[in-house]
């Protein structure tokens, strides 16, 4: 399946108007199996679903590790084989870290099987499956200026449709680890971790620049992930900046141009 | 609670560099629940919660018209008695309507106790759901484009916060019904949809703009208020266009000063 498909539309500019074909970015449905059972459903952007499924399970706390995961491939007897996923994990009391998250958090896509635990009952029970991140390192400003130009020449889904999100992870020194595009930003961060995931690469020592807003849920897959410096082409909210000043991560929205406001834990930029 | 909050920031803007105080937009999650049953927990940015409970509960699909709503309101007995809001429906064999998407849809919010449903049988259970809309009505483009000043005019906690999204309901007139703003752009239309609904106004004679893009859901949900024509100011996702094509209804993305993309039903655009 491609990541954009095109269609006829009419497009008017004031008075003019043509008929045009035009690029749309490609939504479909991903259901994600955890040891052959359904666990849940995303949209997605097609396209680097092994990065996806595995960057997911860790953001959610269902795999704490790149050996937690035994594999992770397509559905091969499903009727829809493009479009399920399914990834084998040990039993869960095999694995390190607290308690089963398939059974007891209350996040979003599962809110529906909770029993009752409300929203500030929902956010304690992220806050205790995430790790503060150490202190350090630093970085020049200018440097994360330089990174995100280097997200915006990669962002070439969104070029064609201007409806893609993207992230990009980078090192420290400036070589670019990788960007990935997707319908969701939820999405694109999860890509991004789950290719360093599956190489293994630890993501404490880089920086992920996002090109939409930072909400409580980026924030939190970016603390899973231990990622320390996270700036955004957009705003951020109030709870993921009380996510970031809690967990020690520097969080940076309206990163535009050579202009950043930087939200908390500002000790890692360098002016 | 308030739906913005202040923070101290450090701004750079260049080599300059000062203290801010910033004002970011408050995400807090609520939980609905349906007859006292924990149902979903969503994100919001908090103020009209009854609306967005109402909207919410109906581009879900739990009920299908103000008559199922026999009452809304915060749980007084709960710890957190304003973030948990609970909806009274009638016993679900004594509505009107399909079969219990409580118990039979695949959507994201429930899809983790989804029993094996795939994406494609998710999405035609969806369509299962959903009436297509009547033809008509029209209208002029320069009204669409009025239509989204008048949003644009209203966006106030955009402006402040820079991270909300907008939804806009207008009678084909020209008149506002209703503008609300929300962290989340599902959100933003559960609460427009539902202020309608708790008012009886009927969507049918409305377009909804949108200031983020359209996507599978958010088309959705419109198509479900039988709203017939949705123009946004980003665009389009393919999923959206094909069940806007599917359903008859008129989509309309990258929304921009006196220029649009008319992707779906032109026939209801006068140029």
């Amino acid at each position: 399946m491609e990541p954009s498909e095109k269609i006829n539309a009419i497009v008017l500019n004031g008075a003019e108007k043509s008929g045009a074909e035009i690029e749309l970015i490609v939504e479909e449905p991903l259901e994600i199996r955890i040891n052959g059972e359904p666990y849940a459903t995303i949209m997605r952007t097609p396209g680097d679903e092994l990065e996806l499924a595995a960057g997911f399970c860790f953001t959610e706390g269902i795999v704490d590790s790149f050996a937690d995961i035994l594999t992770i491939g397509f559905c091969a007897d499903a009727e829809d084989t493009k479009n399920i996923i399914n990834v084998m994990t040990p039993a869960r009391e095999e694995c390190a870290g607290a308690a089963d998250p398939r059974k007891s958090s209350g996040r979003k896509l599962e809110s529906r099987s909770s029993c009752g635990l409300c929203g500030v009952k929902m956010l304690e029970d992220i806050y205790k499956r995430l790790t503060p991140l150490k202190d350090g390192p630093e970085i020049r400003a200018a440097d994360i200026v330089k990174m995100q130009h280097l997200m915006i020449r990669d962002q070439k889904l969104q070029v064609r449709t201007k409806g893609a999100h993207a992230v990009a992870l980078v090192r420290m020194n400036g070589e670019p680890i990788v960007v990935r595009e997707d319908v969701g930003r939820h999405n694109a961060l999860d890509k991004a971790i789950g290719y360093a995931l599956l190489r293994r690469i630890d993501c404490s020592g880089c920086v992920a620049i996002l090109s939409g807003r930072i909400s409580f849920e980026m924030a939190q897959k970016a603390v899973r992930a231990q990622i320390p410096i996270v700036a955004a082409v957009s705003a951020a909210t109030s709870l993921a900046v009380e996510l970031a000043e809690r967990l020690n991560c520097t969080l940076i929205g309206r990163l535009r141009d050579d202009s950043m406001n930087i939200y908390t834990h500002k000790e890692r930029i360098i002016y």
